[in-house]
């Protein structure tokens, strides 16, 4: 069970970063796959390292704001759905 | 005007990091004053040097994805709340 259940706030909150990595890289996947590109493409269109961007979408990296912002222009998302 | 209208996906998305982390920055002091807590507080809560969550708070730093999970779990949010 990766989640925890915080009834007072009724959300669902990843429990260590390892989880939250992991699930935000999930995320990435699925949006790219949705918008039709490789990860090679998503890279250059983040502009970022594409090892770098495996690593992100495996959940094995601590990106940082900005580069979330790139991927969110890449892949013409709002930041909310990547989380 | 910070944010232009992609019509194509009906999402509004900042035009550039500097808009991005500054709304990034507005939405950690709202959630914090919210939760009724002065910015020591929520530095001390997400183990973030005070100094450093004043800039995040102004949008003048580029925080990492593990920073933005602490502070999530010092403010008992989800991510998608931050944006």
């Amino acid at each position: 069970m990766d989640y925890a259940y915080y009834r007072t706030h009724n959300v669902f909150v990843s429990k260590t970063y390892k989880d939250f990595a992991r699930k935000f890289g999930q995320r990435v996947v699925e949006l790219r796959k949705s918008n039709g590109l490789t990860q090679e493409e998503l890279a250059h269109k983040a502009e970022i390292e594409r090892s770098y961007m495996g690593a992100i979408e495996r959940g094995e990296k601590n990106p940082t704001l900005k580069k979330l912002f790139s991927i969110t222009k890449a892949l013409n998302v709002k930041a909310t759905e990547l989380f």
